[in-house]
């Protein structure tokens, strides 16, 4: 395959965004933001690392890579502007499935008008993506992890551990109930967007998207605000068939899971209504899981559990509080 | 190795870019430029395509990495600000070298005071860096490869083919003339910034940094500003000790090489003593290599060699013109 002729394959025809001036097609690509703050976020997603042949088609590998960017522009609580990708291609893979990835992420893109601007394609034993996001935030707004205050609401979009739990069918084939939705779960991820832009006029608010498990987010709110955590296992929000699945796993599944893509976030208890109606309107899930503490330099996460309180840390281990 | 506890190692202390609202620690880094325009490059760097272990040490992996965007940042007339690093790290490399190819993009980046402010650490098979870079240029002067007028001249900065020449040498040990020169311009390549920045009072200024080779690189430019190139091989710049190479190599490495990182460029006639008075003045070669033609919807490069004029395609296969 052609790199050249290959880019202009997955080269957008028109822009959409007002503020770019150059799009692909020389060094680099240039913009301009004079009113916003700018933010970058990057990931990369490896075959046999984050996904397989087995467990997901080309076109959602390259919708579900895009969505985990996009989930961390959405927790910053900024909008969507542009997106650079970075691609190793095996000689495994054929034009077609190529064609299929970038497909799937441009499917994704035009829901939020986000325009590809660059990459690089280059080939190697393993494919990898790396995608670059960038968005714009109104001054002052983005929705930084060191914000959280003692006596904020810890709240969570969505059900917790879906994701795993789709994953776990498609390793694991048979029988379940609610199975597409599992799947789909893990597959095509919905970052919320809406949600985050929806609440841009309250002044203080935090998130954290879910990439790696609840109670890792949550520690890593807890120590860039220096602020101790308790989370409650018993509101953990679930889906209504999630109980099919082991016990055990679906304790690990919630708790250290991950690629939920939901937001986390604490907000003050005067706000929460707010966020309760923004919900709403988006018919989206959220629950209040848990409240900041007092102010701790260790900034730790509790979790309370049968009225036990646990000490939580960040590989997933449990202590029991002394 | 830790994600976490190595992100820690690698993290600037402090920042340099008075732009920079929040560097790594959260979702996603912030920014603002309300003055200039924005410029992003992306590449990507595949142990085993791009480098191998052989042929360069970790620390010089790192640099010449992040020298290859910084190119791109130059040669889009742009001030160097932010890096973002994903990279796929296989066990086969240990926690010392992460740190060594990390450390030669730190040495590369203070020296333009541009700060990392993002990134990615994944395992997989293959050391694999994708480099995200993040400059400033002052409004409308992005140095396109769109803006070639007929009678430009045509330019090129250092000499040519010396990086490929550094990397025979090290597949093909042996004496030869200047061995430390040549491996220096394979392993260590200077991208041109000061050069570039130089000239910012000119105004209309066409640069493509030589990363394919100046067959190609003209041709970019010749496509995308619809002109007609002619090159003349024997004023194709070269150093001191290259002829003591096989000569169909060393034709193959000055038109077709790459990786030297040179910059190709096109200028007004009238504005040439300045371009030479800035080069003269920072001790860099630049050298009169051909001049644009006329306007020309299809864009072809011809290199003019020995009295013959050749029309040269992409693929680096000469056709004699008819």
């Amino acid at each position: 395959m052609d790199e050249f002729d290959f880019i202009d394959t997955i080269k957008q025809k028109s822009y959409n965004q007002p503020t770019l001036l150059k799009g692909i097609g020389d060094d680099g690509a240039v913009f301009q933001q004079t009113a916003k703050d700018i933010v970058t976020v990057v990931d990369t997603f490896v075959e046999g690392v984050h996904f397989t042949r087995k467990t997901i088609p080309p076109s959602l590998i390259g919708y579900r890579c895009l969505a985990a960017n996009i989930s961390d522009i959405a927790a910053m609580g900024a909008k969507l502007a542009f997106y650079l990708v970075s691609i190793v291609i095996p000689n495994s893979w054929t034009h077609e499935e190529m064609v299929e990835i970038f497909g799937g992420m441009k499917k994704l893109a035009s829901k939020y008008h986000i325009d590809l601007i660059g990459g690089d394609t280059v080939s190697g034993s393993e494919l990898t993506i790396s995608i670059t996001v960038i968005g714009y935030v109104q001054n002052g707004k983005s929705r930084y992890r060191s914000l959280a205050k003692p006596k904020d609401i810890v709240f969570v979009t969505g059900t917790l551990g879906d994701a795993q739990a789709g994953l776990y069918i498609l390793m694991n084939p048979g029988n379940y109930k609610n199975k597409e939705y599992f799947i789909k779960r893990h597959q095509q991820p919905s970052p919320r967007v809406e949600f985050a832009q929806g609440l841009t006029r309250i002044d203080r608010l935090v998130f954290n998207d879910i990439s790696d498990g609840i109670v890792s987010e949550a520690r890593e709110i807890s120590q860039a605000s220096k602020v101790d955590i308790m989370l409650h296992e018993n509101k953990l929000p679930v889906s209504k068939y999630f109980k099919q699945f082991p016990i055990h796993l679906q304790s690990e599944w919630k708790l250290y899971g991950g690629e939920d893509f939901e937001l986390l976030g604490t907000v003050a208890r005067e706000d929460w209504p707010k966020v309760q109606q923004v919900a709403e309107r988006l018919k989206l899930q959220v629950t209040e899981i848990g409240e900041v503490l007092k102010p701790s330099q260790r900034g730790q996460v509790y979790l309370k559990e049968n009225n036990q309180i646990k000490l939580v840390n960040k590989s997933g281990y449990i202590h029991f509080r002394k």
